[in-house]
């Protein structure tokens, strides 16, 4: 941390902020310029965390130098993290592609769903059976029934399965048919699920916030890695901007950002991250080519009669374009799908 | 909800989409202009909220007329709700003060906090317990512990208690301590504990999201009204912004906003707002003139050894000062403090 | 500037950084941390302005700690600074209105809204002859013979007049009419238009740009400032957030942050700041008891007529009520209206 | 435009609104659903343009249909356009790549910098002679001196050459030695200027401000066109959000967007939008995929020395491989370098 003195502080003020830093066990150093005197702390990371200066009188402003996690970050851990689902690597050579509805809504709906994003290349089936919505009013998931659909056809598929958890009380329950926890991007800080992930082994795929900074989610993924689950893999869905044309912001950037702090794989949601259809061919392949990981796109059979999120959905004959398109992008990036 | 056609949609395409809302059970109404026609929707809003139009061949856009919260709004309860927590009343003549330390740390610090905010005018104890926090290393707070603390500082002073609550597991533990349970900016959209608290009688306090729209916070109350629960009180704590001078930006106009679309009664949160003690005082100000129903403000006896978020607590003295200019503000308003 | 190196930055590459700054004029200060060496830079702004260090090997990145501006700092000219609009104060003990139609129509509109704010305690008169529109098919305002309106309403009414100036090739058109030149929002960073309005002395009213940190406006003021003109008005406008509600976000705490880093005097706009009629009122009220100067509102004779904004324009008698608001509240305030 | 009532308005009410629409010279149409009614509003464009409603009594609020840019819309000009730079085409099948330094700084670094980026594949030198700077203090750029360095650069490696505009009185100078004029981010609502280069033939480059939407960019290109300028060529360079990490937020949904909305090609600044060297690489090949039509790139012989932007500019070395890579993602999209 570094202390940034006002230019009127005086030495005592100086004096006392020195002090304080020292009592609470970590060192200072000190730089006087022309303006300013600048006060750096050094020590312990998490003494520092907590010290709390800009009450102090003189005191201008505190800025922060290092990022408070560690595990996730690629400085302690400078190669990448390789997350196996099954035997699905991902964030190795393979881009991997997670594809289906976003609501499961029936057997037949989803078998639909499942056969296509299959023939297409797809090695995971994802689909809501509980669904976070704005609205009470809104289609809130089939649950359990929708769980045991979707174990039946990423079964019958040999897709692996990838759904949301929205209630920590539902691990076990989401845990018995899934192979890969989602979080959603509301849950992104709901530090109760997250501690509860981290006892678990099964990986999680942890959404970004819509307004959350690139260090936020990093700290959200170190909760889950704090707790001993090291299978995290991220996942970019668009953030809140002032544009309304688009649903949100696909911020592709996060994706370069993400591989320089972290070690962890990273994949991205065209769907979420525009809200519209006509985007996820462009924006999935602008993604691999940024250097993503994988992808997760909705594909419903029918969507314009889909319950939840229809207007972002692909069919599945679009889906197949779009997964030929990126073949030929991972093959650039000297990658596989 | 109205459907605006492209300029090249075909008499058929606008055939099949009248079609397709008829089908659903709604009816339509068509209106051809020298440019585009649109296709307006009528009939029950949850079949509405319910429709995917944008995938129909000839669709431009579609735009949702009417918002999804019910329960909530001013148009179906126009008079104002005034909750009642153990006979002091927010949403009427007075305006509620509620202040305390961000986390409480121990016995002492409470007890100084609680004296002083009580000796300045404040009917309300506000403290965290449990406190969500970026990193898995900053102090989580001290549970059951201090929501002992809370009650016994509260009984003591004659102040109603209001804590965080960040886990719907914990609903007996903090209902039993607490007079008000309060709901963070990052549970804003934690559906779960809306719908558990739902089922509550005792008030909640419902912190707007970082991101959140005005829409999606009204929903967000829709959620616990849904379940029986019409004991809301909303609370504005700032958006976030591209300003980085301040923490978040605080959101005044939220409050007539608030005041136009709801009867639900709203105070604001001048210390999260803003995230600088400095500015506590003006804001404080600024939002008893714009019409709120109270304030949440941080005090701590010795902010500059605070746990949590001593950048914006106030010492109890500059609150004594804040709270002597509040009482004036609130006589031009004809309310009283 | 602080030059953080990365965690596995070598001697050699810490040595190189230090001669890079030396070699630039400056001085440097070295602290070791546990985990990062941080490079302290001190010496001449304008040259460590012009430092770019981030493509050095082994650095992490750079922080700067001090603002650009000078002139417009409170650190470096501790009082307030009035600025004298003809015999009227703006910055000292009375809080100044200025209102009057968006756009200037005709000479009965005017005229009409000039009566109506005299009578209610304005004491400068707005209005636009110059309209910067989204659209070029947009009403573009009067131009001149706008501007003469302005005038004589301003002197029939014995009211100072403020309006907008979009062009530098109109400082002598302008100039002749006005007393104040209003850079509006979308100019903000015009730095042509800034320069020249720099070798004036007549009053400049700055408002805040649309997406613009406090630091870049108070930067875009020095432009002004550093040409020779002291006599520069701040004013809040409202800025571009995710919120749809607003058609801005009034941020009130920019006027609290001005105050802090600023001499300058401060007004605030919650008719463009809103974007809504209904607001104008509680917000002005909250900008006042924030800590404002002045305000600049709309007020239009015949609001549903208007040519531009009548949406967010107050009545003759809705202004009115608002005036007698404003004075108990500039009362509270020690001020006077 | 569409004209949605309150609940509680009356018969009264909606008969006067309708009214006031019809006294405009424009048509309405009727909608009574259960709980609103719905004005629909048709007719002439521009007369909706001015339509002031939502002070009327009973009126909860106006939706706004169709956009008001015409000359830049799909709607009307569904082919694409090519703007024909002295042979080099923009937006047909090759991608141009526009490279060279952020600010002209000496002969010598320029004709290095040209050397490299014709030796690599650019087709347009690019470079800043007139710098729009936060500080006044910052290098405001070399004026006509470095025009002509631009110019006698782009001869001798037969690059044309793109160099930005910040004062309409300098078309004639600018015009004298550039090939496309280049309004940056700042400037985008700078309607003087946008109207004064509606009036050249010569081609505009149109950076997306900071804050703009979608919507409000293509507004600014009609202003242009408006003109009598057909040769607009739109320029995504990032936008403002809450993140830090990244100097802007690099909206590549925005390549899809135009190609949606418009037939004016569209390139992208990966440099600016990042502000991050490292980022420049992965965000370019993203843009190519995502279907832009060219990209422009800061390029520096020696960036750690460069008097502005040098943290965001690639070494000719890394230019060399990002063109390489480029040519693999354009045959993919089909396209050429």
């Amino acid at each position: 941390m570094i202390i940034v003195m006002k230019p009127t502080a005086t030495d005592e003020e100086i004096q006392k902020v020195v002090q304080k830093v020292e009592q609470n066990g970590l060192q200072t150093n000190l730089s006087k310029g022309a303006e300013v005197t600048i006060v750096g702390v050094i020590g312990d990371k998490k003494k520092i965390a907590n010290l709390e200066m800009n009450m102090m009188p003189g005191v201008d402003k505190t800025v922060r130098i290092t990022e408070k996690y560690k595990l996730v970050s690629r400085n302690f851990h400078p190669q990448d993290t390789i997350v196996d689902v099954k035997g699905v690597k991902v964030g190795g050579k393979q881009i991997v592609v997670m594809a289906g509805p976003c609501s499961v809504e029936s057997e037949e709906q989803l078998d639909e769903a499942a056969a296509a994003v299959k023939a297409s290349g797809a090695t995971f089936l994802r689909g809501g059976a509980f669904k976070p919505r704005t609205s009470p009013y809104d289609f809130q998931g089939l649950a359990e029934k929708g769980l045991k659909m979707m174990r039946r056809a990423g079964d019958k598929y040999d897709l692996r399965v990838v759904t949301e958890i929205v209630d920590k009380d539902d691990i076990d329950l989401v845990g018995e048919y899934a192979d890969v926890f989602q979080v959603g991007a509301r849950n992104m800080q709901n530090f109760q699920l997250l501690k509860a992930l981290g006892k678990q082994q099964k990986p999680v795929l942890l959404k970004r916030g819509l307004a959350a900074t690139i260090s936020e989610w990093l700290n959200a993924a170190e909760y889950i890695m704090a707790g001993g689950n090291e299978n995290v893999i991220l996942c970019e869905r668009g953030i809140r901007t002032y544009e309304t044309f688009t649903r949100n912001t696909l911020d592709l950037s996060a994706v370069a950002a993400v591989k320089e702090l972290s070690h962890l794989p990273i994949i991205v949601d065209p769907s979420h991250g525009t809200g519209r259809w006509q985007m996820v061919r462009p924006m999935a392949r602008a993604a691999v080519a940024a250097g993503c990981d994988g992808l997760i796109i909705e594909v419903h059979p029918h969507p314009e009669v889909a319950l939840s999120d229809g207007d972002q959905s692909l069919t599945p004959k679009n889906f197949g374009r779009l997964m030929a398109e990126l073949g030929k992008i991972a093959a650039v990036m000297e990658r596989t799908l």
